[in-house]
C-alpha cells in the first residue's frame, strides 16, 4: 500500500521559510509534492490565471519529495499539481505556513486559503496553516506539535466533503492548545496610504488596520488567539446564505 | 436629501459592454461612481494588491457619473473607490454585468463576486450580475427588467448584513423569471491544455469542463438557469462550517 500523498502549496513562494517547515513535518506522514508560486502571491484569494499561460519547473526531487515552482497563483498551483505532478489523487492538501495572519474575514483575501479552498473543491481534505508574524525569521517550532496533531487527525478521520480548515497561530512562544472556532467578524479601515511619485502622479499602497467587532465571549478565531490558543476554524465551500432565501422570495413574484 | 450613491465595478475592465449596460440602468436609481480595472481581470476572486502600487485615472465625469480606471484588482477597485472616490458611503455596490457565468462553485473564482464580497465586507448591500455568454457582443436587454427589479428591491429593503447576491442569467432571449436559489455544487475537470513553446518548453492554459453534481430537484442556481430562470443566489460572508465544530472538538484535548 502506498504512503499517503500530500500536496503542499502556499502564497509566499516555494522558497519561504514557512513552507519548508511544513514540508519537513509532512514528509513523516507521506510522500510530498510541493507546487508553489515562484514568488510572493499574498492576497491572491482563490484567483486563477485565464488570460496568460502558466509554467512550472521541477526544482528538487528526492525519495518521497518533489518540489515545483510555478508562475501561477496559489489556486493554479493546486490545480496544476493535482492534474500534472501527482501520480495519484492526494490524500491531503496543505497550505502555508503562511507568514501572516489569515483569521477572521481575511479568509476571503488569503492566497493560503485559496490553496485550501481549491483542494476542498477537488474533494480532498485540506488545511491552511498561518502564523501571525510576517517576519521571514519567525520561529515556527512552538506550532509543530499542534500541526502534527491536526495532520494526524485529518489523515485518520478525513474532513467532511466541502469543509476545510483555517488554522491560525498567534505570535507567542507557547500555546494554550488548539481551539475549534468560528470565523471572526470585523472590518479593515484606513486601507490606503496615498503617495506622490517623483513625476507627480498619485499612487496608493494597500495597508490598513483591522477592527474586530467580535464580542468578548464569541468563540471566534480572533478571540481564541488573544487567549493564547491556536485557532482552528472549519470553513465551508457552500456559501449559500440559506437563512436569507425566504426573505428574498418576493423577488420571484 | 441626496440621491442614493451606487459604486460599480467588474472584472472585465471599465470598457466592457456589460458594465456600460449596468451603469445605464443604475443611473436612473442614483449617482454612480465607476471604479473598474483598466483591463480584463477574470478569475481574480477577492485578490488584493499588497506587493505593488495601485493607480487610478478619472476617465469621464458628468452630472451624476464619475468613471475611474484602476490598475488594481476588482477588490482593490471597491476598496479604493469607497475610500477615495465616493463623497459618501455608497448605498449599493454593483458588479458586472460579467461576460460569463459565475454560478455554482464559480462564486469562489469570480472577480465579479470579489467586488460583491468586498462591498458586503464593508457593510454595503452588494449585487453581482453575470451572463452565461462570454461574447463581448451579448445582448443584455432581456436581463434589463430583472436587474431593475433586483436593484429596486435591494435599495428599498437593503440586504441583511453579511449577505450579498450572486445573480446569473442563462444565454437565452426570454426569461421565465427570477428564482432565489442555493449555490450549485460540482467540479471542474480537464482543466489544463498542455502546449509546447517554439523554444521547446511546456506551458499550460487553464480551460476545463464544469461537471455539476446537483440532483435534478435541487433548488440550485444551475438548475434554475437550465429551466430558463435568472438565478439569484444569496451568498454569505461568514464561511464558518458551524456544523463541523462539534466533530472537531477532539482536537482540543
Amino acid at each position: 500500500m502506498k504512503r499517503p500523498l500530500i500536496l503542499i502549496s502556499n502564497d509566499d513562494g516555494f522558497s519561504a521559510k514557512g513552507i519548508h517547515f511544513l514540508v519537513d513535518i509532512a514528509r513523516r506522514y507521506g510522500d510530498v509534492v510541493v507546487v508553489a508560486p515562484d514568488g510572493a502571491r499574498s492576497g491572491s484569494s482563490l484567483s486563477v490565471t485565464f488570460s496568460s499561460v502558466v509554467k512550472a519547473n521541477l526544482i528538487k526531487e528526492e525519495e518521497g519529495l518533489k518540489v515545483y515552482s510555478c508562475t501561477g497563483t496559489p489556486g493554479d498551483c493546486v490545480k496544476l499539481g493535482i492534474a500534472k505532478f501527482c501520480d495519484r489523487t492526494p490524500d491531503l492538501v496543505l497550505a502555508g505556513i503562511n507568514h501572516g495572519d489569515n483569521s477572521a474575514v481575511n479568509v476571503h483575501y488569503s492566497g493560503t486559503m485559496g490553496v485550501v479552498k481549491e483542494g476542498c473543491l477537488k474533494g480532498i481534505s485540506s488545511i491552511g496553516f498561518s502564523h501571525f508574524s510576517h517576519s521571514m525569521e519567525t520561529d515556527f517550532n512552538p506550532m509543530k506539535p499542534y500541526i502534527e496533531k491536526i495532520i494526524s487527525h485529518v489523515l485518520e478521520n478525513k474532513l467532511p466533503i466541502g469543509v476545510c480548515l483555517n488554522v491560525n497561530a498567534p505570535d507567542i512562544p507557547k500555546y494554550a492548545g488548539l481551539k475549534v472556532c468560528t470565523m471572526g467578524e470585523g472590518v479593515w479601515q484606513n486601507e490606503w496610504e496615498e503617495r506622490i511619485s517623483p513625476r507627480g502622479f498619485t499612487y496608493y499602497w494597500l495597508v490598513g488596520d483591522f477592527k474586530s467587532v467580535d464580542k468578548q465571549d464569541d468563540n471566534t478565531d480572533r478571540n481564541a488567539m488573544k487567549k493564547g490558543y491556536i485557532a482552528v476554524t472549519p470553513v465551508k465551500i457552500n456559501v449559500t446564505a440559506f437563512e436569507a432565501i425566504n426573505n428574498l422570495s418576493s423577488l420571484e413574484q
